[in-house]
Order: structure tokens, then C-alpha cells, then sequence
């Protein structure tokens, strides 16, 4: 079971490598983590998506609000939840496929931020079955560089 | 002075608790990071924003990348690169603020992505300067919630 797990933290030292910790000293892969300030001085606010069963999960969830430095947990994985992720990816071209990749990209709504003479690089924004369903197009033309966010969430209400 | 970090490492256990222990135990505080699979499975790149002097910026690169599983470490401080950052922001609105809150949306190219009767919320990207824009005017409507990825870059090349 997919699990999206936001946690606002404060600003404190070493608060990334403790929750960090936390999942790999239980053997539990990360799929994607990233963390960043808030609007509010003095907390950030971590979004951690990672597989595993429900029990575990709980456990490590439980782990997390006894955690100094960490405010609040929320597990989204079945809560209402809006959740995004970018993507930056290079794809090899010619003068042919340019066109090819530039018409996938307008469907896509997705935007081409820089262009070479033989790659076209495009972000992309959307839930993962859009950005996967993009990344598996362009795959046909040849990925020379792929950087993803990871997932970030917020509750709907 | 800020610096932009990539780091394409294995997907191994407890990398990312290794890299974040680097920053953490030379007493740097790291803006952000971000870290997710690239397209080669296997492998996952992390970005990190950090400020420091570059003296000690270069130190920790050196070190970086003598870290088990760290396959390639990249500065984006000088080299001419991509940069984009998504973020999913909550803005009270009200009945008259609603309009307003949208104009501006449209403006940045920004995208509503949910809406509650109290609130909006909206997903921009952009570098950092047009991010930063944006939730300066959003927060004189109130912001309620924010979430964001942190920087991921890509040279241009």
C-alpha cells in the first residue's frame, strides 16, 4: 500500500536526518521525500510517499509524533487529498521528433523551459498518473536526464 | 551565497540519511531537498539548496562525493542551469476576495487545483523569483496552508 505522509516540522537541526532515520533504521524505503519551509517562519513542512503495510506504517507514523521537532503528522492515504509533483526531463531530438515531442508537451499542458540543438527539455506538473502517463510517451524518444520533485500534498476541506 | 546541488546516487538503503547526516553534522542547514527515482531504475537524484561560504560548500562536495553510493554530485552555483520549484498554497477567500485571488492566479499562469467554500487553493510553478512573487501577494489574503517541493535544476547543455 501506497502511503503519502506529510509532516510539518520546525526548523530545527538535524530534524531531516532523524525522520529519515526513522524509515531506513525500520528497513523502510522511501519512495520520494522533499522538505521546505512554510509560509510560517521557523517550520517546514516534509512530504514522505513510501510502500508498506498499513501496520507498519502506523508504526512508524506513531514514531514520527514522539519525534522532537515535529509538530503534526498527517497520513494521506485515505483522506481526500490534492497532490502534485514536477518534473524536469531532457529528451533527445531531431528535427523531426522535435515536433513530435512539442505537440505531446501542448497536450499535455506541460511547458518547454529550454531548448538545444538536439534535446528539448519540458517540465511537467500533475498527479503521478498524468506524469507517469508523459514520462512513458517521451521514454519513446529517449530520456537523457529525468528530476522529480516527488509528490506534495494538502488536504481537501 | 546559495548553492544548488544535485546528486544522482543508488537507490540504496539509508542514502539519504548519509548525505543529510554530512550537512547536519558540519552544522549547514540545508533551505531544502528533494529526492525521487530518475528514469534509470536504480538510481535517484537529490537536490539540495544550501548557503554557506563556498569554501565550505566545496568541502562538502569533496565529501559528497566519496559517499558510498553517490554516483555523481553536480554545483549548479555558476553553470547555467533550469530551475523550477511547484508549491501548492491554501488562501482564505471570501465571496469578494475570490475574484481577486483568481485574476492574480491567471496572471502567474498559476492553476486552481481545489476549492472550498472558505478557500482556494492554488498550484504554481516557476523559479524562485516568480514563486516568491506570487505568495507575497497571496499573503495578504491570509494564507492558510503552503507546501512546496524545493528547487529542482537541470543544466543547460
Amino acid at each position: 500500500m501506497r502511503h503519502t505522509i506529510s509532516i510539518l516540522v520546525e526548523n530545527k537541526f538535524g530534524v531531516l536526518t532523524r525522520v529519515a532515520g526513522l524509515f531506513s533504521g525500520r528497513g523502510y524505503n522511501i519512495d520520494t521525500l522533499n522538505v521546505a519551509p512554510t509560509h510560517d517562519d521557523g517550520t517546514s513542512r516534509m512530504t514522505i510517499v513510501t510502500r508498506g503495510n498499513d501496520a507498519t506504517v502506523e508504526q512508524i507514523i506513531k514514531q514520527l509524533k514522539k519525534l522532537i521537532d515535529v509538530i503534526e503528522v498527517q497520513d494521506f492515504r485515505e483522506g481526500e487529498f490534492v497532490d502534485r509533483e514536477l518534473v524536469l526531463v531532457k529528451v533527445g531530438v531531431d528535427s523531426e521528433s522535435r515536433a513530435e515531442v512539442m505537440q505531446i508537451t501542448d497536450i499535455f499542458r506541460a511547458k518547454i523551459v529550454d531548448v538545444q540543438p538536439k534535446s528539448l527539455t519540458v517540465e511537467i506538473t500533475g498527479n503521478e498518473s498524468k506524469v507517469e502517463k508523459f514520462l512513458h510517451l517521451m521514454a519513446t524518444f529517449g530520456i537523457a536526464e529525468l528530476t522529480r520533485t516527488g509528490k506534495v500534498a494538502m488536504a481537501r476541506k
